[in-house]
């Protein structure tokens, strides 16, 4: 996986310097989706646990799958919805018995959340695979036990031959974590190559001059000291709990142990509102404002924030084409759902 | 749309009649989804809101929309899950707040819905769309006034114009009604051709000889008189709320003013647990012995109920596919979710 650094005192000479504007976006960290599919799953693919068009396959159903819930209602794409940006359009995650996130934290988008370093606000997870594992069980989302997904899992044998077909192995008894790796490796397929990663592929058209400035304004103003990478995101950036940063009392995040919260990827921003940890802020606008103020220490100008959220509309990409999944029936032996 | 009868004397007579089997089915009133694109587009369409591929693209977009709802988190698909049957899978209704039906009446699936008569289970609104109005606005489903789907809808620029297109109006500015109706147009189109319409089209070979004694059965023991048409079910029937049908208690729900109840559909009857219009039992054994004893006044053996059984299973139908929609994003005009 793409190691994001930070580069301050580049990312100013780089925008001072003579280069073309796409040379300069690259030399501050900022990384195209490769459109060569071979380097593109060496990027998103995880050694542990390997891409392939049966775990793929397997993974989307039960990406889609509310039976994996405890309610039998929830299912991964309840909160990630992949029609709508890959979130769920409302401030905190909201779940079982319209449980919301007891730190009003919102849901991040699944669309190109494999590019991230750090999974979770505060970073607590490495990758998907792991972060996977959270929701099912987290009790104001999908609250099941691995027992429930489990037996859930196994009395189904449509998913049971699936798991034998993708793991090579007929003796499989899927476990809670093999759900979670194929569920994880469905999401490490979901990414969203846009006409930004055209342009710094060197296709000078690929953005209007509006979004040339926009991504120069971007540059020159230190957005990109944190929003890098493939991702235009994903790593950990000290947290400015106090002070000017207003939304951080809602809720009561602080980031992780030492002050740092993930940085959300800047792709399909303008389908992911509202905005922040705590989902406070609706307008693409305001939450540049104010980005600028908390994390910059600067107060951009109208002008500076119209042409910067012109560069990021540009970040929308192509979502992948998505069959919906039809799932294999429950049986007798399938648990009956717990709404309670 | 078909009339359906029920043809009382008629079914035994069939049944009892050296017709081969298929043709004795039909007797009674079993017809099947018809295999002519141009006979299943006369079955299905509605006059008054005739079919077009604008609008089927439109529906489909928007019944997989949560935001038609107050909260932003409940679509058409919450309840009638394409991936699972068309329905839920759970016993009563749960949407907003997570409340529950309060006639505690299970969701019944959208797939073949349009072959159905009446709908809802009192059989209140004669075509889907005006069923699709209800969900919507209903507090323990979706939760909308009809003010805020408009509002919705009109601050989309995406959905206006698709309106605008489906409707070869210009000037159109989508009502609620009108949103209810794209919905219904998406939903006719969800119907699930099965081996048995094969078989009643004169392909002996589409089901196996157990399944054909499983329907012989079936319309033996008068099954086929509330379970007719080509929903195979669908339409009113007296609805014995007290004595044996002892699951007509739970909850309030009498059927309509005469005491009638909507037949639900057998097919996909394997994938739509739980069952009944209180969603009580989950075995579909169990639910052939009980209609056999509340609605036909027998006690089935054991025999008879593994061979109607078998027969039911071979009305899983092949459902269309569906690829995943990709909404519009909101704008700054689209009212915010209030999830209270």
């Amino acid at each position: 996986m793409l190691k994001q650094v930070t580069l301050g005192a580049a990312v100013f000479a780089a925008a001072l310097s003579a280069e073309p504007l796409a040379e300069q976006a690259k030399a501050t960290g900022m990384a195209p989706i490769p459109q060569n599919t071979t380097e593109l799953y060496k990027l998103i693919d995880n050694p542990d646990n390997p891409i392939n068009a049966e775990k793929v396959a397997l993974g989307k159903q039960l990406y889609f799958d509310p039976r994996l819930s405890k309610s039998g209602l929830i299912s991964c794409n309840f909160c990630h919805n992949l029609a709508t940006g890959g979130v769920d359009g409302v401030p905190a995650a909201t779940g079982h018995k319209w449980r919301h996130n007891p730190h009003h934290l919102n849901s991040p988008t699944v669309y190109n959340a494999v590019f991230a370093d750090r999974q979770f606000w505060d970073g607590r997870d490495p990758d998907l695979e792991a972060q996977a594992q959270g929701p099912m069980q987290a009790p104001p989302e999908m609250a099941a036990a691995p027992e429930h997904v489990e037996a859930v899992v196994n009395s189904i044998p449509g998913y049971v031959k699936a798991f034998k077909h993708a793991y090579s192995n007929p003796d499989m008894k899927p476990t809670f974590k093999d759900v979670a790796d194929v569920i994880a490796v469905y999401e490490r397929t979901l990414v969203t190559p846009s006409r930004f990663d055209r342009y710094l592929d060197g296709c000078d058209k690929a953005l209007s001059d509006k979004e040339k400035a926009g991504l120069k304004t971007f540059i020159e103003k230190g957005c990109v000291s944190c929003h890098t990478g493939v991702a235009i995101g994903g790593g950990m950036q000290p947290f400015p709990a106090v002070g000017k940063y207003k939304y951080a009392d809602i809720g009561d995040f602080r980031g992780d142990k030492n002050g740092m919260v993930k940085v959300p990827t800047l792709r399909n921003i303008d389908e992911t509102a509202p905005y922040f940890h705590n989902g406070a802020v609706w307008s693409l606008k305001e939450a540049i404002e104010i980005m600028g103020e908390t994390q910059l220490g600067i107060k951009l100008s109208p002008e500076d924030v119209a042409s910067i959220e012109t560069f990021l509309k540009s970040l929308t990409g192509k979502k992948p084409d998505v069959t919906f999944p039809m799932l294999p029936a429950r049986t007798d032996a399938t648990p009956i759902p717990d709404l309670n």
